[in-house]
């Protein structure tokens, strides 16, 4: 069978399986972990006095991204927001940075110089150090970046995908579709307004990690949470399977700027359901977390739907009068055949 | 300029000059921050309790290996035991292990099993759990391993690249070149006896971190070590470089195996100074640290050479009369013309 057949997910889901029967409690690393390979946005381990989270990810030219409609500053930025955006879903602190970078011999050094400050630029805003790398030549752009950061709250408390519980509510940071929109824009040469543009383009290009309301999730009694990055469908899901329940969403409620609605006509649904990279964050809880929630944080947070336990887990779309709606593309997966 | 004119220590050191120009000591991170980017085999910063030990490095198809050499099984050995020998040379611990995999769609499935398999073989060694991970697609193999450690010894010390001093002696761990001879059997389709092919296959495909070395190094007084993956030439060039010494070496006194001299002669010598992938220990110390080192390990340790203090920073070679000996090729730098 090839990785194409098996797909992204469920070929992380049968390595993970094989690394955790190789599980030894004897061994102390092992003993001290809390959640190991495949089943969440970070690693996280017992540290000495804090919980450890470690999260990697590599973009890829021509897969995540496309010299020629992403700048090396811009992809810089992108790279290491992806990878905060991971630690945010944990309700974590982001402390350093490892970065390897492949690069085809004839990369003009200008342009990786570039790139460093697009990452330096966002590491600034959250206090992140950038401590170590490595650089290889190789055929296509690849840059993996490594962030290990903690857990310090009060009560070492982080967020996982596997806590969600029927009944608890479904909510969502920020708006979503508009990242989507911004690479449709860009892919299909879309021409908009001034505004519009600058808005998408934002959104794609330079995406905001919401490390800062990650931590004010935990703090306000949220325990489930994940990052959008493969879109909300799929990243939903993701929370379902984990925590074994099923979700209902009512379409109509997910947030979606009135400058991709105006731009994108009836797609905005759709860009909103299934376009990834948005990197605002999904999580649930009761309807007193979510109150508490809206007061602690200062972006939009939007109640989408609630957890359920229908059988076998599965997520329903409704629409304003409770009817089923169809979606025509879940979400993005590696491998899958598109 | 293209990264092919400044080479990859050269992309490297302009690298960690930008980023080390955004340090900003009032942030916790960069304050606890003891070797951060391009300046040694790991960075280290001082966490609660112990120093924190952090290495990435990519391996990338058919620019570190060829799949037509190297089964998928060896592969993921090899892979994690060249990211190991980081924290073997930092005098470190290593914990936990984080993997980005990038494959063609193509791939077999049973071919990314092995893969984790010869990981796991080693990971069980050396009583590290592996944590995370992701998977992408790519139109070339690519795995890049993170690993986190720490320096638990006694005195929280760490092996170093900058802290060799004059006259100290240069030693190194094992035979050199064993790898590089391992490496031109398998590309040059060379026939060998039994014997010789598995050693040398072995040495190329199958190398031991050494980890516990490393830490004994640490507790017999040893400061500055460096793991020989580049060659042997162009490592103590790092430390030297790193140190702001020089250092002679007597060209006879390198270790190098019978089998290896036996089966390529006079290209032996320039195998062990120059090939790289031995993942060997390379460290400088006092006659009296050396004989404390001799005893306490349980493989050869051979001093080879000295610290001088020659201006500018340089390594001579000599001969056993004490005749410069010349090098066609210093060692393996990415982005080099060949």
């Amino acid at each position: 069978m090839k990785v194409s057949e098996l797909g992204e997910f469920g070929l992380i889901d049968l390595l993970a399986k094989i690394v955790s029967s190789s599980q030894d409690n004897k061994i102390e690393a092992w003993r001290q972990l809390i959640i190991g390979m495949g089943s969440d946005d970070a690693a996280a381990w017992h540290g000495d006095t804090s919980i450890q989270l470690a999260t990697v990810d590599s973009l890829i030219q021509d897969v995540h991204f496309s010299l020629g409609t992403t700048s090396w500053n811009e992809l810089g930025w992108k790279a290491l927001a992806a990878n905060l955006s991971d630690i945010a879903a944990m309700g974590g602190v982001p402390r350093y940075a490892l970065v390897s970078l492949a690069l085809p011999d004839h990369t003009e050094v200008d342009d990786v110089t570039a790139l460093y400050q697009g990452m330096i630029e966002l590491a600034q805003q959250f206090d992140v150090a950038i401590v170590g790398g490595d650089t290889s030549s190789a055929p296509v752009v690849t840059i993996t970046i490594t962030i290990l950061g903690d857990a310090r709250g009060q009560d070492k408390q982080i967020l996982t995908r596997s806590a969600a519980e029927p009944s608890e509510k479904v909510a969502v940071t920020g708006y979503l579709g508009t990242a989507a929109a911004g690479w449709e824009m860009l892919t299909r040469q879309l021409q908009f307004d001034p505004e519009a543009t600058a808005c998408l383009k934002g959104a794609f290009l330079h995406p905001y990690p919401r490390i800062a309301e990650g931590q004010l999730l935990v703090e306000q009694g949220v325990k489930t949470a994940i990052d959008i990055s493969d879109g909300l469908i799929a990243d939903l899901n993701h929370i379902c399977k984990a925590s074994k329940v099923s979700a209902r969403i009512e379409v109509e409620r997910v947030p979606i700027l009135p400058i991709v609605k105006a731009n994108f006509g009836d797609r905005a649904q759709e860009l909103a359901l299934s376009g990834g990279e948005d990197y605002e964050l999904l999580f649930t809880g009761s309807d007193e977390v979510m109150d508490k929630v809206k007061t602690a944080v200062s972006c939009p947070v939007t109640v989408i739907g609630e957890i359920t336990t229908d059988k076998p887990e599965r997520i329903t779309i409704v629409d304003g009068r409770g009817n089923p709606v169809k979606l025509s593309k879940a979400g993005w997966e590696h491998f899958a055949k598109r």
